[in-house]
């Protein structure tokens, strides 16, 4: 059973795609991890319209992705405010990547917007592929992929 | 200047999505990055249609992820195939950070459809983000995101 054999249904990273590939989920995510929680600044800064704002974020809330929070501005009726959740705070790695590439194809001569670093030495992180038994940093030149044990035919 | 006033237009990950976020997109580089390269093998394992794979084609050669190829079948006339640049290939650990999240929270009891091994010893690969100076593996705790030579106001 070649790759080309194999039914994409079941496929992780469709999968992955299927929750969080809709124009404007990741940019949600991303403001979340940058510290953006409230439904008016989200609007604002991602810069979309109410009504995809509310379909995106019941989306992340029943993905598992957000979750809400009661907070109440003195004078104000209470809100709710989204926070990352552990499977949110999981895609740290999709987002660094993302801006690795991107800040290495894509940004302005000015240099990024952001720059993420490491709080015990200041120095910028980087996404890297490595292997969970030695550590190596590998990439598609020193590994292969083969079927997993969720592999199936696609379906005549 | 916060977060929320800085302008996303060239944030990082934006771009990023600009490029590669269309649906379907990173599901091509995902069948390139597993030795599919031919029109009718995408067409038909991604399913997509004719016209779709025509212009999310064109997309990633211009954006020069893909490039082209000449080949010839014995008795067919010439066609073009696809194959992954260097800056394709880069992409190297968005595929892998969106494939293990995938297999974490989103596969079918059965397991994943796909493992990516390290050749040199036959066990998985995963995405993690490091330190560029000391290499600790590091996470949203021990980091921090600040504004780039990049960052600019939102225009009024």
């Amino acid at each position: 059973m070649t790759w080309l054999d194999v039914s994409t249904e079941n496929c992780s990273i469709q999968r992955s795609l299927g929750v969080i590939g809709e124009k404007w989920t990741l940019l949600l995510i991303r403001d979340a991890a940058n510290g953006v929680h409230r439904f008016d600044d989200f609007r604002r800064h991602v810069g979309l319209s109410e009504a995809v704002l509310a379909d995106r974020l019941r989306t992340l809330v029943s993905a598992g992705i957000f979750e809400t929070r009661e907070y109440q501005a003195e004078g104000q009726r209470r809100r709710r405010e989204y926070r990352l959740t552990a499977k949110g705070w999981d895609l740290y790695p999709v987002l660094i990547a993302l801006m690795n590439w991107g800040d290495k194809y894509e940004a302005d001569p000015a240099g990024p917007t952001r720059i993420v670093e490491h709080l015990a030495c200041g120095h910028p992180v980087e996404a890297v592929v490595r292997c969970t038994h030695d550590g190596a940093v590998v990439g598609p030149r020193n590994t292969r992929a083969i079927n997993g044990p969720g592999a199936h035919l696609i379906p005549a």
